[in-house]
């Protein structure tokens, strides 16, 4: 390989985790990208666009370090201040709600966009997923998780992705226990941290260092082996009976949103888990997240976080879920083969009754394309199964021989 | 104004040319956006989705220096390497066309998107335009620059862009007589802004310092004055006519898009303008730009680039055009006011018959709100004319009692 040919090809490689998307794919996200807009509209969720960056404060203010660590920065050279490119659509659209709309009434709002990742994660290799999501402002309570969740199972519908089962949990209860241990923020994280991992030797030898002892130690050490089925709730009543009335409304919420799923989708595999704490870093209550067989990431999460609008000022109730466009697209069923588009091909020409009839089928919605003089490749070469020609009855769509 | 205040107001400011899109906007967005794209299907014009970030190399390769100072850098942490945020998504299409397609064909492309500018321009303000535009490859002559100019004035007519009025310029005249001159980069560039800013005392001097005289420091001098209507082409074919066969060729292509176009949009506008070097960086032939009364900066512009591919190991002839999304939604004729949107709000409840109503109502492309328990607003604060009722009938929506 020459000096040369090296140059070239560095120019062609795109960083690790960044794709481009070419016409057919592009077809198919730009065809779904639609329905599930359409969708959002007649459930009432309206559009809005966030900026693609932001000053870091308003960014990641009040969101964790995960996000922190996952967002890009620069610099703005017209300010001097740090600004960052969304990871996350999420705070952005909470802000928009505290800040520009106001309203008491419940607000749903949607949106759809690029985010960046400084670090793909392990599974999922991309760093610029297409975030499409949909947020449900000004409502406490299970009936407002429970739209979210089910517009959520409506979207992987629509996307064709099935065999979904879903995931409950309800991060209140660890907040709750957390709280009543009166840890710390760093011995939070660490608690977290291994939670996370189900890692049960240290877990013990965590709660020893903190001092966390009798009971709270025992609802603290059973927490990764609540999870399961139907029979998972009453266990866990039992278990967590001593933990106080935010851990028991917590359940409750729980038992409401649970039930309330088996009678709307009598057939849906749901699955408890209260030591799943997946987004903790902002949420607040109900979590939820749809898995596919074999995709080791969930295709759709979500839940509720009820504080993350207080930093803008208005601590509004909030629910919410978001999925990747890219993922919905590659696992959704593929869409029918596109038979023969059905393009036209048209004649270079100045005769006026030819442009007409371009205009003319155009606006009916067909495509025509247009030969250039001298052009390379014909109407086949072009992917048009049809030509345009001039017969006694004016201009006419004829099939090209094959 | 308390400090708590002053942290609060922080996090809500926006850097400076960049903007949250509230959901009125953000529909009428979302509708020309459609009816844009579909304008480009129907034309042959494929859509494909260039990476947000890239590196830099890539990005900035063969586009001059304007380009790079308008991209925001960053350090990829994964590679180590320099990225950049596309300021311009041309050169990477030419790129995908380039690389991925490999095709001999004509090549149609479009693409939408987000691009930001390190500093907004002194007229348009954005840093953070959403980018539109098409590009055909593969095809030298007029005949395809006259596809991309009725393209782009098809998208302004769609967009409801009205009284336009066409800019024509062709930069091979100038990159020739540069050529002649035998003058270098920097001498060049030096020239490009004295022209740029009409400022003819210091053409004079710039021509001296350089040495150009004669025949050629004639044409360098009258360049900035040929401009005008019908009348320009055979002044400037008068004023050029020892400039040789490539000056030759460049006044005879704009001859034949200037008929072209008088033939097809009999009542535009169009004035030519030899000193137009817009975009110079890297177009090469044709150059084009829409206006309109009262905006000072073009709504839409584009031309000839027949040398971007090359960079990435494949020349191809090549032009194109592009907008900003928000100013033809800006520009664009208001789209008459919404009547009422006909949201219909359903009460909460079990009954199985009212989530088929809904669901029903849904499918048919109803917007449908469900009232969540307890919820502040009712149907009228919640934008509904309509409200869900059981009546002997089933399920039936009626307007709201005002």
């Amino acid at each position: 390989m020459t000096l040369m040919d090296t140059a070239q090809r560095d120019r062609w490689l795109l960083p690790e985790g960044v794709e481009e998307v070419l016409p057919q794919e592009a077809r198919n996200l730009e065809r779904l990208r639609r329905r599930l807009l359409d969708l959002f509209d007649v459930w009432g969720y309206q559009l809005v666009i966030p900026p693609f960056i932001d000053y870091v404060e308003s960014l990641l203010t009040g969101t964790g370090r995960e996000l922190d660590l996952q967002t890009f920065k620069l610099t703005d050279q017209l300010s001097g201040r740090m600004l960052g490119i969304r990871a996350d659509m999420t705070p952005q659209v909470a802000r928009l709600d505290a800040h520009h709309l106001k309203r008491e009434e419940p607000t749903r709002l949607c949106y759809i966009g690029t985010v960046l990742h400084t670090v793909g994660d392990h599974l999922e290799k991309s760093r610029s997923p297409i975030q499409v999501g949909a947020e449900l402002y000004g409502h406490r309570g299970a009936a407002s998780d429970l739209e979210i969740i089910r517009l959520m199972l409506e979207l992987l519908a629509q996307s064709g992705v099935l065999d979904v089962h879903l995931d409950l949990g309800n991060v209140a209860i660890y907040r709750e226990l957390v709280r009543q241990a009166g840890l710390d923020g760093d011995q939070e994280a660490a608690l977290f941290d291994v939670l996370q991992r189900k890692a049960q030797v240290e877990l013990r030898e965590l709660l020893d260092v903190y001092g966390v002892q009798g009971q709270l130690r025992d609802m603290f050490l059973q927490l990764p082996d609540l999870n399961g089925g139907a029979e998972l709730l009453p266990r866990a009543r039992a278990v967590l009976a001593g933990a106080g009335a935010v851990v028991a409304d917590a359940l409750a919420e729980l038992e409401t949103v649970w039930n309330q799923l088996r009678q709307r989708f009598p057939s849906l595999p749901i699955y408890v888990d209260l030591a799943e704490l997946r987004g903790y870093h902002y949420q607040t209550g109900m979590v939820f997240a749809a898995f596919v067989p074999g995709c080791g990431k969930e295709v759709a999460r979500g839940g509720r976080y009820d504080e993350i609008g207080k930093i803008f000022g208005r601590a509004r109730p909030a629910t919410g879920f978001s999925a990747d466009l890219k993922v919905l697209a590659r696992l959704g069923a593929p869409s029918a083969p596109e038979s023969d588009r059905g393009a036209i091909f048209a004649p270079a020409g100045d005769d006026p009754g030819l442009w007409d009839a371009i205009r003319d089928l155009r606006a009916e919605g067909k495509t025509v394309i247009e030969a250039l003089p001298g052009q390379v490749g014909d109407a086949a070469a072009m992917g048009c199964g049809l030509r345009l020609e001039k017969t006694a009855a004016g201009w006419v769509a004829t099939p090209v021989a094959r």
